[in-house]
């Protein structure tokens, strides 16, 4: 998918949301654990459910490893699923991935041919030979970590590198990377008042932010400090409507919150986007 | 596998050294690939034919990844083969991991729970609270990149952080987390010369050294800088093992290239441990 296609999917949703599918069988309801496939049910029905309000999925890949050959089977049908029947849904495969070049192109080949995916986000601690071999897939986007959403993330992050903290460090060295154009970047929301230099970096890129709700990101200080004038924000909740109800309404459930979030994008993008 | 055993193996095997086990199907030989699973027929010959000369196997995560569904339960029957036949054997799941907490232990279970290996590689990047998930499990080993041995690791990893490059940062910082002890770390052959000044940071750990050989480390250096008074090295080859022929002698070549190495690793211990 281009990015021109995404930008067009969010004007016309009126909605940046991207929903997180991280399954966990001791959170979903007891019930679906009778199904053959408990991890692609609960997912079918939360897409069924909310496909209307988002613009991206994002399963995150550690979930179905955790269950082997049957989480990765679950992972394949849930991609095939959206891409047979919401093809203008972004996909994003969460797999933070990063190794020597020819190791990368097999992940890249993994996330973007074998399964499909959009996009697929990608550490940068093992620098440009690393992330390169993501970048050239054409119409495909690598989402590089920069600022993420945890504590850890002052461990090294926001460390000085020569003078100036690492994550920006990593969002500049990587601008004069080849393809970069394909690259996007994963700013958590905790974070809010770095996402205005965040943008005097890199003014024109997609920028991936979780942590709004569960982890006390606030939407509209996002949005202040981090759109630009082509939106340029994905806001991902994954536990916030997943997980909103365990019992036989959790689809109906994750669609109400999935909503109330719709709802404050589309009164900003109004403001944002006469 | 406790750090003693791994010490007692590499003693009594007269050997520190690891076989990555990166499988490409374009790379082997063309008859294997009638075999119905020609991934776990080829690391079944390596095995079988390089055992004895290796104390540990590390198959990286993309390769397997790379052929979906097949090539994840070629992975699985890989360990498999490995932990039954060869439990001695220390087990590496190359996959340079990290997320935030819940997220990690999701992949701490994949890979010493499900599939069971020893240790698995993680990146650094998001910081503590990334990393001791994986710590948190006993007798299983967390192998932290530190300074990788691709030419993208002078894009961060030497970077100046607070008057000290950002890989030795990782390496203080990293000492200082809960259940530390089961810290090894990657450490590029490459660079041979900044193995004397790694070793001033962490004296005891063990080092997992890729990069000897096909990318042009030199055992000898690395085993002169940094060799500690438990061995504390693991060397790894791939390709200049795997790949030293891919007639039908693949396997028994394989055995020269690594039984070359191990006579060399058996000189310096002979030297070093009288």
């Amino acid at each position: 998918m281009t990015t021109k296609q995404l930008i067009s999917e969010i004007k016309k949703k009126q909605s940046f949301l991207c929903i997180g599918l991280d399954v966990d069988l001791n959170k979903i309801p007891k019930y679906l654990l009778q199904e053959e496939d408990p991890i692609f049910a609960f997912n079918k029905a939360i897409i069924d459910a909310t496909h209307h309000l988002c613009v991206a999925y994002k399963p995150n890949t550690a979930f179905y490893e955790a269950y082997g050959i049957k989480g990765w089977k679950a992972l394949e049908k849930t991609i095939n699923y959206i891409n047979e029947n919401h093809p203008e849904i972004f996909t994003i495969a969460d797999a933070k991935r990063g190794d020597i070049g020819n190791t990368s192109t097999m992940y890249a080949k993994a996330f973007f041919e074998d399964l499909s995916f959009d996009s697929v986000t990608v550490a940068p601690y093992m620098g440009k030979d690393s992330v390169e071999p993501f970048l050239a897939f054409k119409n495909k986007h690598t989402i590089l970590l920069a600022l993420t959403s945890n504590q850890g993330a002052f461990d090294f992050q926001t460390k000085e590198v020569n003078g100036k903290e690492l994550y920006k460090q990593v969002l500049e060295t990587s601008k004069t990377w080849e393809s970069s154009e394909n690259l996007m970047y994963v700013v958590g929301a905790t974070k809010a008042e770095y996402l205005a230099e965040i943008r005097n970096i890199i003014p024109e890129s997609f920028l991936l932010v979780p942590g709004v709700g569960a982890q006390g990101g606030n939407l509209q200080d996002v949005c202040k400090y981090g759109m630009n004038d082509s939106v340029g924000l994905l806001i991902n909740s994954s536990r916030g409507i997943i997980y909103a109800s365990n019992g036989a309404d959790f689809a109906l459930m994750a669609a109400q919150k999935g909503k109330q979030l719709q709802v404050q994008m589309a009164e900003v993008l109004s403001k944002q986007f006469q």
